[in-house]
């Protein structure tokens, strides 16, 4: 299923988009998509019934706005330098063990939001990613196959980054992650059962038309599953959390000078095999 | 003011600890102590009238549980090495801008609660903190003055944090500093009239009953005003937000091998001067 939640920003309604490519009003049926309707087989296995019974009122999407796909998340994850090529790129060893560092939750905004450039930002940065959406809690988990037990579904996350807040003011990388806007994501929810096989989904980026990034989850480090479970080790991963997984090679901190920052302006589109595509521009802060 | 969440975890109600030291329900006048009643500078002056003129009810705090002082908490953002001894002891020079990371909300616990020492782990370490709570949204703040302001009051914070998991298993801090439990809140949000310098505070920690820290506040490298107003140049502080600002000399970390990194069965006590006192009993996860 794709689930995905639209209308104005913080009063968004819940929906589903058909097999057909129909949008469908999930609001009778569900109070929102957040991590109490994820943690709940029986609710998932209703509105999953419903849609193929075409029992959901069709809603009208000319115009709505596409919000994030989960409300109330808690905690945001990120894995840094995940991909072969984009480790390569920033100079960087392979990690030995994933790199973790966090997104506010308030960054989240939906997938086709402004993203606004901070003030004093020259170094504002691209990164498509694969977001896992968390369904069950994650605690100690021994095996792949138990952490992929706990993945509700996967989204497209954009990662936008500071690389000057982030790598030359001190301290950790959260200074230049954490901006408002800094994290687009959507514009769905496919359920995990709609992606056998998330090691396999080719990720492209555009800025103002041109390909930038064009890679794929093959090429990560730490594929999902051992993502999940690694982390699960080091802290609690709760319904209704998310994981950005790392971002391919292709980003401006990667290219020769003078590198390509984002300026207000300007517009990136991303997608993700099956998860559907994002269009930002971007505006001052 | 003194302001609290009493009862069993999840369903703690809002009270206040009037200046007799009685507790007093207020859940006949808020729903909870959260970022939307911070916010609301009417609310809060209902809250401080009703108190003035006795009218709230009695609690009987015989064996109640306390909570975390504030519920909903959206972002924990720390400053890390933000004392003079502590940066020595940790052989660290003083940082040139305050150190930022993050404590994902929910390893926030009420300030008597259990501590779980995560699997695995061998550098459990202690620190106490003094935690800002945000009241008004802060968004690239000029001055202190306008960023004492945002703040709606202050609490003690422990920022628990398992060294090898930050410092040792590579990537950024947020590894050694999310585990669950890792952030014992409490008891009370004292509003910041109360707080006339929080640059005055001493703060206390005791291992087992063996005083480890004995700092103040005005040992701060940044102080809060300026913690706020800089934090605020990368991302937007929200009310309910809370800054863990630091914590001075003492940790298990600074002292001579065999460090004396916590363990099941420990007692850990810690208080801030005006704010109270946590004491909290270590276990295994």
């Amino acid at each position: 299923m794709k689930l995905l939640r639209v209308g104005p920003a913080g009063a968004e309604r819940p929906a589903l988009l058909d097999a057909e490519g129909t949008l469908r009003d999930l609001s009778q049926l569900v109070t929102d998509v957040d991590g109490t309707l994820l943690a709940d087989d029986a609710a998932i296995e209703r509105v999953r019934a419903a849609a193929a019974a075409g029992e959901l009122p069709v809603l009208d999407a000319s115009g709505l706005r596409i919000g994030p796909p989960v409300a109330r998340i808690g905690k945001v994850v990120c894995i840094g330098l995940n991909y072969h090529d984009h480790a390569a790129e920033t100079g960087a060893e392979p990690p030995a063990e994933p790199v973790v560092f966090f997104k506010a939750a308030d960054t989240v905004v939906g997938p086709d939001d402004t993203v606004l450039v901070p003030r004093g930002s020259v170094k504002t940065d691209w990164e498509v990613e694969l977001a896992i959406v968390i369904g069950h809690t994650a605690r100690y988990v021994e095996s792949h196959e138990a952490a992929l037990a706990c993945v509700a579904g996967y989204a497209v996350a954009h990662d936008v980054s500071e690389r000057e807040f982030q790598i030359e003011r001190g301290g950790t990388w959260d200074k230049g992650k954490n901006c408002e806007t800094f994290n687009p994501l959507g514009p769905w929810l496919v359920t995990s059962d709609e992606v056998p096989d998330p090691q396999a989904l080719g990720l492209r980026l555009w800025v103002n038309g041109e390909l930038k990034q064009d890679g794929s989850t093959a090429d990560q480090i730490f594929p999902v599953a051992e993502v999940v479970r690694y982390v699960s080790q080091f802290m609690t991963l709760y319904p209704g959390d998310v994981i950005n997984t790392g971002t391919p090679a292709g980003v401006a901190m990667g290219q020769p000078e003078p590198k390509p920052y984002l300026r207000a302006g300007d517009v990136v589109e991303l997608e993700i095999d099956g998860l559907g595509r994002q269009r930002q521009e971007l505006k001052g802060a």
